[in-house]
């Protein structure tokens, strides 16, 4: 299954952005598309995903499945976001088991909603 | 349309939960619940939405919207987050404008997840 990987392309994280520089969202969104495409994982940025206080933040999500949300991301956990994603694409129903997870999502999880419309 | 409601019923929001007591999640449930039925609402107790240092946490969603998860309720937040689904579920899009959302809504977000599944 193809899922999404948002990535919250405005975040400041809590820094001040001066002239001439990129938001720490807009360097995430370039060190992900840097690193090139993942196979079932289309990258997709979003102007805010409302968890500015824990930015940077990005999300996994796909129909019919849970999806979370990450925060405290910087450039430097681009690899291991990817990880995470790529892994969350191959799981038949997108949920990884724990051990599998990248460190960074186990620990820095904001939030996760389960499927959108499906019976309790 | 009808919304979901998810509340988180297992969250103990940081404290001890003594024996013969209920985690802080199943009482925001039972307070819910108590206020009676919301029209276009449907409560939906989940365990654990992983916003467990954000407790008690409870989220927005349904298909086609944007999805919100509010963080650090408590019962007694039950009165404002029931008016603030009924806002969310009465919004034709389910975007409330900013000024009509319950103040727990717009100082205690954790995140928002566009529609799943929409193109950009």
């Amino acid at each position: 299954m193809t899922v999404t990987l948002l990535v919250c392309s405005t975040c400041r994280a809590g820094e001040p952005v001066p002239e001439g520089t990129l938001p720490a969202g807009t360097r995430l969104v370039a060190a992900l598309e840097a690193l090139g495409p993942v196979p079932g994982v289309t990258l997709r940025p979003v102007e805010c995903l409302s968890a500015c206080s824990q930015g940077c933040a990005v999300a996994l999500s796909a129909p019919g499945r849970w999806s979370y949300v990450y925060g405290r991301m910087s450039e430097a956990d681009a690899p291991q976001i990817l990880a995470g994603a790529a892994a969350y694409a191959a799981a038949p129903d997108g949920i990884v088991p724990w051990r599998e997870r990248p460190e960074i999502f186990r620990k820095q999880s904001l939030a996760r909603i389960p499927p959108i419309g499906e019976p309790t």
